[in-house]
């Protein structure tokens, strides 16, 4: 990103990496020197260029100067970096210290006492490209560098981005604009705009992306042809200099589609041997190629199903096809029936992954990695763990969020997700006993797996501010820090963000803190309650909807009636989904007693006159929350509003509408959930307030 | 049309028009020659071509002879057509009788008892078209035509249909295919067709079309302006043949959008210049242009108000631009407040069009016309009579009907609406006392308005059968019969379409009659109960969907809660809309104990339990009359699989899997409504039926 195109792209596009001036105490110390070996490959490159632009810009004086060596006076405002025997300073600052694995992804940083210069050493260049952003970050958000003397690996391996991409440029569940990626059913020519995407993601972690929607079209599934690799190629070169490796999202009945077969049938030789064929296409264009990302057999994409074959035969044959080149298949679990019929009240969508999935547990190939999504539905504001993560010991498995707010405001209301997704990583699963937790499992220490990781699909577009709401950013940065790191707190990484945003200003800090920590909680205590889900509008998803789902084909339903709601999915009067779960937690949710207050109506169906755990019965806990929530949109609002002058203009203009918006339509949240409540229960608001 | 292109177009392309051969008694008697003018304009030579035409293909013989004269032995296999005082041979056959004033549309026919020829003369070529497909509809309904004494005239001057196509190729609630006129924002190349359509709209006594969408988008603005007029002119001459005049739907906001001008005012001096301007180009390029369709203030459509002016300031500006040129203003009144509060029941968007327009009587200049919908809100199953109709005494008014079925099953249910379009013109609105009929106002008798008619939203597209469902195509002719001459029953009217579509056969007309003839109250039986309206999915309109317009901003609610369901529009108690009816209507519909059941829950909100005139409750007519409109819609398709092996093949083909789908949407229909109040009341059906 060069000087002239970000003064082009408007406010907030240099995010987190803005790189504000630092002011008083911070700035007395000068790092104004880089020294850094002469030999670099491409992340290496990377790694120099960025410390260079960080210091330079956090010091005042464009870019900081690279050199190769310095005389020991010099130390004392330079930084050095290096790799583990590279025969560089490095080496010799490091003598004696721990230090990572060489070829991990982890480094080091450690302050000179003598000259107070700084080291960065580390096993690997992508390892120096992490070290220099952590630096940066501790210099960005004002952090004492004085003493440094610290060791970090990344927990996850893979720390994925699935972008939901079409080559039309929209983007499925965008709410930031059009794609980046794409155009008019080609690539962009705006590979400025994508470098500095890479740069953003690896700044905070991230190591793997796919680039296209999971649902894959007619134009995507070309993408893996000789007459689009050239241009993915490109692309991957600009992730590959950001130490990020590419992953395509491919149609599985591409053998069909544009090879000219008739069956794309898994166990057909003739199948295999067009998808290995293929696979030596792409890795010739890109050899360290990632591998595929499948959504096979889930609203109406074709599968190993339409050949009568399971998802192992499915996924097996992919992995066959990317194994000799070292690459891994992706395939999703996200399978269920999508043209139920409401009527019938015994298929539970819930249950369909694990039901699905759980038999085929041992029957995967290694490279093969399944990606199941944090909540047995879809990305609802709350909904319970999946009882499938970590239900196979003998399958690799990454868990899936969603950092598009696809269900959480659609970047038109603020919702923080950090939390959200660290109670998903906290949650103990007891599947091995207790500390069997999903962070484990998904950092593959638990079943000791061969891969593992998280994966999000992505929230931004072309919008300048890259999320649209300026503050859904954080979202982003959260994501690519949890997953590096889930025992960070979700205040800890809210208030990175912020001081790296905003500048180092207490009130600040403090004020966009708590809108932040608070807004999850908000968005959920005026819409869908007590993780009952959905009530949106069909298709699009956004605003009221109660019975929006309730008569369609989808699976998702609230059955409220006049006396009352939820589902029962216990095993002794319901769908038996509580029966996925490990012991302790299928006794929690199957017995009323002791479901959680938050997942009730997940669990069971209960009259409005069910008492909660907190007192309120249903009916009133339903009313009561959504007259707060609306009343506490107003207050994120108010917050920032009182940061008027105090943070960058430009920026802060940017919220102000959105906020208003919310407030708006928090209201209309309330009273359409609260009204249609009333008008089926018949029970009036113990406070007399309006319901219409 | 060609026979090629017939060939080409696919089984009932020709519609009505088919002309299938005349068989046993019928054919006998043939007709194998037309004595016409020599001197034929247009119209006149297209009268003489489709007689030719059509007594070819009906006597089997390709095309019949054309010659000026014959000797009296001639004339006994002849149809003689002129007009009066041409000096040919109609003259003479005609003198003594009482026929049409000249110039009007108006036409004889007789039989020549001697020689059993047959004369058909008019006042004008466009009333001789009609004598010929008066006299081709004779013959191919195998009427008797030996002794033939009749005059005609049609009832209702203007006699409209509405395209809502657009440029695009779209058509707005087109459920046939894309448009005919229009793709990829030009006219189509496809002329034939347009002229085909033509014909088929003058064979049932058309004579007007605007050819755009109400709706008038970007591209649309410019059909006025001198790049895209040749081509108006160009169709504008397709139906000219036909005796059509073309009118143009226009963008009240044109001075400003494509007019460089800073205002659309419609008392600023410089607005009225350009579109005097713009009516002077029009002329230039059609002299016999019609006018112009507005829908102004209206669903976000730019308007009068926009400049704090009213609909008679804005209407009459338009008027005065086209009055020296003998055109005329058609202003719709659908005219009302689309983002109204869901919480604010005050609000009644049934008043809408009374309330804007009633206070204007006695504004417009007298080639205004107003067009008003039939009933006050949309096109709805069931809905009372506008109270606008005829409520304008120094006003012209013309009603509007949907062919297009938005409402009524979209072409893929089948809803034979001539049935309901006859009551509303049968319907007493006594505000001169009683007699005072809706078709006497829109006739122009009630109240000697100058300008009076009929028009109706279109219901055809590209589909090869021009109307997607075969048997849609009997509302498209119906309309034309029906508006031509009142009188007609809806019966009669079935029985001549089934006639010349399908043959003569006595139990197909049996059939497919009854088959007509029920089907609107089987659609009304298992939608929206006893007029409450909507109950659909928002946009698109297809489909159950209890409370998909209950919380939005379209005015359009039925307030059903535990207790009870329906709008209180009572002067008493609720929002007084009942008394923009005249006596004895007024009072009819304010007791509850006098509503009609079918209207009863547009004007009352009643418990439940209320007991209906049919000694039903409510809640039981729901169930019952959905559970009985289902199992109607299965006979349906009972009765049209027992047509198989009797009628073509080819067009029983075409019907099948369209009432398939409608027997399972009716339960799904069934299913939703029941569960739906099944719910929120908690009376469970007295026959102990399943609901869900």
């Amino acid at each position: 990103m060069n000087r002239h195109s970000q003064k082009q792209r408007g406010a907030g596009y240099g995010a987190w990496l803005e790189y504000r001036g630092l002011k008083g105490e911070a700035a007395q110390t000068k790092y104004c020197r880089v020294i850094a070996p002469q030999e670099r490959d491409i992340v290496m490159e990377t790694a120099v260029a960025e410390l260079a632009r960080g210091l330079g810009h956090l010091f005042g004086q464009g870019e900081a100067a690279i050199v190769a060596t310095t005389g020991s006076a010099g130390l004392s405002s330079s930084v050095a970096i290096g790799l583990w025997g590279d025969g560089t300073i490095v080496d010799e600052l490091f003598r004696g210290t721990a230090l990572p694995e060489p070829g991990g992804e982890g480094y080091a940083i450690r302050t000179d006492r003598e000259t107070g210069g700084i080291a960065i050493g580390a096993a690997s260049p992508i390892g120096a490209l992490y070290g220099v952003f952590h630096l940066l970050r501790l210099l960005g958000t004002g952090r004492p560098v004085e003493a440094l003397e610290l060791v970090e690996r990344p927990v996850n391996p893979l720390r994925m981005i699935n972008q939901w991409d079409n080559m039309d440029g929209s983007v499925e569940r965008g709410y930031a604009g059009s794609s980046i990626f794409y155009e008019n059913n080609a690539f962009t020519s705006d590979t400025e705009r994508l470098s500095d995407y890479a740069r953003l993601l690896a700044s905070c972690g991230i190591n793997a992306i796919s680039i296209n929607n999971v649902n894959v079209h007619r134009h995507e599934t070309m993408l893996i042809t000789p007459a689009l690799l050239p241009e993915v190629a490109k692309v991957a070169a600009l992730f590959r200099a950001y130490g990020i490796r590419l992953f395509l999202s491919v149609n599985y009945a591409s053998p069909l589609e544009i090879g000219g077969l008739v069956t794309a049938d898994p166990l057909d030789e003739g199948v295999r041997e067009w998808w290995r064929s293929a696979a030596n296409g792409i890795y010739a264009a890109i050899p360290d190629f990632g591998g595929f990302v499948v959504k096979a057999d889930s609203e109406s994409r074709p599968g190993p199903f339409d050949y009568g074959r399971d998802h192992a035969d499915g996924s097996n044959m992919l992995a066959e096809a990317l194994r000799p080149h070292g690459g891994i298949v992706i395939w999703r679990c996200f399978v269920y029936d999508c043209k139920q019929d409401w009527r019938d009240r015994s298929t539970d969508r819930a249950r369909a992954a694990y039901d699905h999935f759980k038999p085929l547990d041992g029957r995967f190939l290694d490279n093969v990695i399944l990606q199941v999504k944090n909540g047995p539905l879809d990305f609802q504001v709350r909904e319970p763990v999946s009882p499938l993560l970590g239900a196979m010991e003998r399958t690799n498995q990454i868990i899936e969020f969603q950092i598009a707010q696809e269900y959480t405001g659609q970047q038109r209301h603020l919702c923080y997700l950090v939390p959200q997704w660290k109670e998903t990583l906290d949650y103990d699963t007891h599947l091995k006993g207790e500390g069997s937790t999903v962070k484990r499992i998904v950092d593959g220490s638990l079943h000791g797996s061969r891969y593992s990781g998280i994966a999000a699909v992505s929230n931004i577009g072309s919008d300048d501010n890259w999320t649209g709401h300026l503050l859904a950013q954080a979202n982003l940065y959260g994501y690519g820090r949890l997953v590096w790191d889930p025992e960070l707190s979700a205040e800890e990484i809210a208030e990175e963000w912020i001081r790296l945003t905003f500048g180092g200003d207490e009130r600040t800090a403090a004020v966009i803190g708590k809108m932040l920590m608070t807004s999850w909680e908000i968005y959920e205590s005026y819409t869908a309650p007590l993780a009952v889900g959905f009530m949106v509008n069909p298709d699009h998803h956004y605003g009221p909807n109660v019975d929006g789902y309730e008569y369609s084909k989808w699976g998702t339903y609230h059955f409220a009636d006049r006396q009352g709601i939820g589902v029962d999915r216990t095993t002794h009067t319901g769908t038996g989904y509580t029966s996925q779960y490990a012991a302790p937690n299928r006794e929690l949710y199957e017995a009323l007693e002791s479901c959680p207050d938050e997942l009730l109506l997940f669990f069971h169906h209960v009259p409005y006159t069910h008492v909660l755990h907190s007192g309120k019965s249903v009916i009133q806990h339903i009313y009561d929350t959504r007259f707060e929530g609306a009343a506490r949109a107003e207050e994120l609002k108010k917050a920032w509003d009182s940061l008027a002058g105090r943070i960058d203009a430009r920026l802060h203009r940017q919220a102000v509408e959105r906020l208003a918006g919310q407030v708006e339509y928090a209201k209309e949240w309330r009273d359409v959930i609260n009204t249609y409540f009333y008008r089926k229960s018949g029970i009036a608001d113990e406070l007399g307030r309006k319901i219409y």
